[in-house]
This record gives C-alpha cells, sequence and structure tokens, in this order.
C-alpha cells in the first residue's frame, strides 16, 4: 500500500508544517483554559454593523442559494465608495485568501518577493506555499523602511513588494509622500500589493492617493476590522482594471459567501458605525499608552485597533503573554522576530476589556519582576 | 508605464477568460431578465435545517470574531459521523476551494489528471490553473466508464484521477462494487479524488465502503447539496491523515467562516431534515421521469436532486434552454459538451417550483415543434 501512495509536488513536500497563526480555540484546547478576554486577534469588539447583523438575520435561511459569483452588487458598492472601476475591484474570502491569488498570478516558483523582516507571516505562508522566494528587509526604528524596502526589490529583480500601511504588528504606518516616492522606484515588472486592512484607523496623510489606472498597484481592503465582520470572511484588493481582471482566471468563484455579500454592503453603508469604532479605538490606544508608561514600558504609536507595546526584551515579552493567558485566561499576541520580539500586540477591546487587561497586565508584571 | 507593468506567470498568462459557471444573478443582469424559477444551480429549494438557521441567527453578532482556523469542533463531529479520525478530515469553503488545494498539492505544472470528457468543469478550471493537464476518457452510454478512466490513468501516469459519484451532471452513478474495482487497478502514486457532493441522495450501493487508511482516495462531501447551505460555503474532504494532514501547509486557514462552522454542526445534528429534503427529491425525480416521458423525451436515472433529460440534439437542448430563459423566467443548465449536451439539466424544485416548470416546459417545446 504505501508504495503506491500519492506524492506531494516538490513544493508542497518541501513546506513546513507550521502555520501562520493558531487561533484561540485551539490555544484553550492546547492550555486548557477557557479564555475571558480576547484582545490577540485584531477583532473588533465594538462588534459589526446593526445593518450588518440584520442582514443577515433577514437572509438566514436563503443560505440554500450560492451567492453571485460575480459579487456585482457589493462590487458595485465598493467601486462607487473608491471612485473607481467595476473591473478594477475583485472579492475574496479575506485578504489571506486574495494575497494567495496575487503571489499565484504575479510571482512565479523561484521567483522573489520583498517584505519586511517579522511583517505579516501569512504573506510570507503564501508566497513560500506557491513556490516562491521571500527576501526581507529588517524595520527601522519599528517602521516598514520604504528605501530599503524599494532598494532590495530592485536589487534582487523582485516581482512583488509586500507593504502593510498601517503595518502589522507595529501599529505604524508611511506617510503617502513615502510611498508615493516607493513608486518611483519601483523595479520593473515588480507589482507593489499594498495591505491597508487597517486603513480606516488611519490618519489621512497615511492614505496616498494613487492613480487607479496605475497597473503596478494592488490595494487590499477587508471587512474583518474597523467593519467588526472578521468571522464572516470578505474583503476586496482594488487596482487597475488590467492588473486586477486575470485573477478571474483562477479564484474560487463561488467563495465570497451569500450573507458576507450583503453584510458587507449593509456595512458599507453604515459609515457612521465605522467612524465611532475609530473613535473608540483612538480613545482605547490613548488609554494603553498611559498604562505601558504607568508600568515603565513604551507602547509605540499606532494607527490601527492594536497597540505594540515594548517591554524591552523578547524574554519578558514571551513571560507577560504566556503569564497573561496561562494566569488570568486574556489572549494576546506578539510579534516572531527580533528586535519587534520585544513588544506585546494587545487589540484595542472594549473598555471593559481594557479594564480586565490593565489588571492583569500590572498583576502579572508585578509577579514577573 | 506600460512597459513596467507586473508580469502574469506563464501559467496564469496561458489561461483563458472563461469560467466554469456563469451565476444566474448575471445571466439576469445580461439578459435582462428577472429568474422566476431558478432551477439550474442544484441548490436544495427545501432549504436549510431550521436548526441552522437559528444557528446562524443566533451568533450573526458574533462575527467580529474570526471562526475557529482548525474548525475544531465541525470536524469533530464530522470524524464521528464517519467514524474516521479526525486528522482524515479537512474543512473548506466548498468543495471548488478543496478540488484546488488537492490539485495544488498532488499534482504538478504539466502533470496529468483524468476525469470523464465533459465532467464537473471547475476540477479541469482546477488544474489548468495550476499548469496542470487534462486527459478526458468519454461517458460510456451517459455513465462514468470506470475501466477506461482507470486504464487511461494508467496508461498516461496520472497523478490524479477524479470521480463525480453520483455523478454531475450526469446524475447516474457507479455501484460500491465498480469503484472498489477501480482501486484495485489505481496507477501507483495516483490520488483517486472521489467527489461525493450528492452522496446523501445516492441508493446505499452507489457509497463504496472504501478502509480509511489507505492514502489513495479522498472523498469530497458539502453541506451545499442534501443541507441546503449552498450560500454559506462549506464543505470537507476526508481520507487517510497521511494524505489529509499537508493540506494544512497551503490552506487558508480563517477560510471557513464562523456562522458556517456553527450552522455545518447544527445540520450535521439534524438527519431528520437531510432525509425529509432527498424523501422529497426522489417524488421530484419520479414526477421529471413522466414530464419528460410525456414529452417524448428520456429522463436519465439520476442519484441527485437533479435530472438530466435527453430532448434528442444539442440544438433542441440549446433552443429549450434559451427559450425557458427568455420567455419563460426559467434558469436550468445543460452539459457543455457531446453528447452529453443532448441533454437538460433541472433540478429538482419544490412542488410548486415544479409545476411551473413543467408548465413552461409544455409551452417551450410546444412553440419549438
Amino acid at each position: 500500500m504505501l508504495t503506491t501512495a500519492p506524492r506531494l509536488t516538490p513544493i508542497v513536500a518541501a513546506l513546513p508544517a507550521t502555520i501562520p497563526f493558531v487561533g484561540p480555540e485551539a490555544l484553550e484546547r492546547l492550555r486548557g483554559v477557557d479564555i475571558a478576554v480576547r484582545i490577540g486577534a485584531n477583532e473588533s469588539l465594538f462588534g459589526p454593523s446593526p445593518r450588518a447583523v440584520e442582514a443577515i438575520r433577514n437572509a438566514a435561511s436563503s443560505i440554500c442559494l450560492y451567492g453571485d459569483p460575480e459579487g456585482y452588487a457589493l462590487r458595485r458598492a465598493i467601486a462607487d465608495h473608491h471612485g473607481v472601476a467595476l473591473d478594477g475591484v475583485v472579492l475574496g474570502a479575506g485578504i489571506d485568501e486574495l494575497l494567495g491569488l496575487f503571489v499565484r498570478a504575479y510571482q512565479a516558483p523561484g521567483e522573489i518577493a520583498v517584505m519586511s523582516e517579522g511583517g505579516y507571516p501569512t504573506f510570507a505562508f503564501q508566497v513560500s506555499g506557491h513556490g516562491g522566494r521571500i527576501e526581507t528587509v529588517p524595520y527601522l526604528a519599528m517602521r516598514n523602511d520604504p528605501q530599503a524596502l524599494v532598494g532590495r526589490a530592485r536589487a534582487v529583480g523582485a516581482k512583488i513588494l509586500y507593504l502593510a500601511n498601517p503595518d502589522n504588528p507595529t501599529g505604524s504606518w508611511l506617510t503617502a509622500t513615502e510611498q508615493l516616492a516607493m513608486l518611483d522606484h519601483l523595479p520593473p515588472d515588480c507589482l507593489l500589493m499594498l495591505d491597508e486592512a487597517y486603513a480606516e484607523f488611519a490618519p489621512a496623510d497615511a492614505i496616498p492617493a494613487i492613480d487607479p489606472a496605475d497597473p503596478r498597484i494592488v490595494r487590499f481592503r477587508t471587512f474583518s476590522k474597523a467593519h467588526g465582520m472578521a468571522g464572516i470572511r470578505v474583503a476586496y484588493a482594488y487596482g487597475a482594471p488590467e492588473t486586477i481582471l486575470p485573477i478571474d482566471r483562477i479564484r474560487n468563484h463561488f467563495g465570497v459567501n451569500r450573507l458576507a455579500q450583503l453584510a458587507a454592503i449593509a456595512a458599507l453603508g453604515d459609515q457612521d458605525h465605522v467612524a465611532s469604532v475609530v473613535a473608540a479605538v483612538a480613545d482605547g490606544r490613548s488609554e494603553y499608552g498611559r498604562l505601558a508608561a504607568s508600568l515603565g514600558f513604551e507602547a509605540l504609536r499606532s494607527a490601527t485597533n492594536f497597540v505594540a507595546i515594548d517591554v524591552g526584551t523578547a524574554d519578558r515579552a514571551r513571560a507577560i503573554l504566556a503569564a497573561l493567558l496561562q494566569d488570568e485566561s486574556v489572549f494576546i499576541r506578539m510579534p516572531g522576530v527580533a528586535p519587534l520580539n520585544r513588544c506585546i500586540r494587545v487589540t484595542v477591546g472594549r473598555p471593559e476589556d481594557r479594564a480586565r487587561f490593565a489588571d492583569s497586565l500590572q498583576r502579572v508584571v508585578s509577579r514577573l519582576s
């Protein structure tokens, strides 16, 4: 029997079994804890728009029907929202899926993508998973280093340059001017994949105006963060139609579920909800800043719904993370790579989540010192 | 600008713009019709289990949280349902996504997959999309030809043999004995991908007992058909852990949405609903058989929730399809390849859907003759 087992392709056979993120449910099973404060995955505890919830409830019994494989109504709403062409918008079941599709379309096996060292690991997972190579550039003072990124891309002939802006896991951002300067020096044939998952939380000058006809840039947006809809899986990429349309040749056409499409349309129509979440998150970031300072730590400036807190050493960050989970039932995360791993990364929860986190962190730091 | 546009990989650049299925919503936009009877995509108009609907409504506001990326609770329920190991079950956002993942894992570019000529087009879409080659074998008397399939797989050294059983688009089935005989002659290193999307509708002798430790077979099941949950996107593959586990290296870990996981658990616990749908569908198949005979056509025997009706010629099938849509607002589909394209393919709807379809078909056939 074993001599006739199917064989993995060389690319998949060479992949490690590691995955980018272990979910909080898996941590609960592995550690035997019940997580009480879930502020590790940058989920919005402020919740989705009530209009989105209503759309789901009203349509729940219609799930016997497939969603529109062209996602026309939602794409139309998104195109109008950004003032771009319908053919320049493609939907996906989360940004993660879209990252995979663009990597598959624009980076052949053996070709190179450039990103920051310790940046969003799911991008690297997608590149490796399709047989591509990753070249990384260190962060500079806990920010993406625009000149080094574009310089490395030129030096290695990168096919893709990945930039998360605002950035995950640091929460930092590049200005529009810095990003446009990167475009000026992008190597030939290189696609800039601009992951703007946290765009709604960012100051206006972090979001560049980019010519929507420029085929070199794809921007990624999601309903998972400010819209509070991580669990329903809907995101989009937009850019020049010539860059976006080929994704239709490979995407999972019926993959964006019916309820997600309806809920996203409702959410996009409720900008007041987004504005209230953004304001509440700004308050929470300030609160985390004061909490960090009170413990002698430094909170990095953030343009997202989370804050990276520099606790001084990776050992201390790991110890805090473990103690918060095991002793306090508080789930947070931390970056995996130096020097970012001096930080813990905490999602901005509601006031009650933050109060519990503050108490827990104070206790844990006190015990550890 | 154009000289610096990103370039598609050779595999994606060579792909056609055609896609497997145009959705009914797109047909409505293209043809300017409002579809009144939607019986073309094998959606279950009998609807989902009320328990699944309740699960969705109760959890609607929790979509701010990601679903469990390991889908533990649902996989546990599925493993128990089939009496297989937890590590032998992997979830996906529909069978289509899972077909893509297994092709990507087990068929390198340039390698060959074998399927029936005119079989489920999304499998071929996934193979081509990953740079693989497809070899097809004709249907034999409107059924998959097991000996020819396995013979071709041996002759060409296929890495994957795809079999839909019960079959789409014919509705036919192979017996368990016929399938086990295929296994006996499967070439070395070849994976049998057994697409059982319609298994619940099939007679017991169409579903083989296969050693769950045999690494050569992966079976695909979905909540889209008998469970009436096409729109929420949840399916699974199961087989030997050594064949299933490597999919974790490449799958979209957060891709199966939270509501789908909860609804699928509820649906799996409501086998009475499945049984009632299966019984109602059997009634509808008989009714379609009588309708076809009354018009001088032959309904193929079906083990699914649809019936292929042989109307004699491809031209007549195309004319009926077009007239049903344009004149009667009835959406059905038909196979794209000879000789199957002598058939129209009609989903078994509720009694009221079938009554409207019967009236419409009679009018259309009368007008065309």
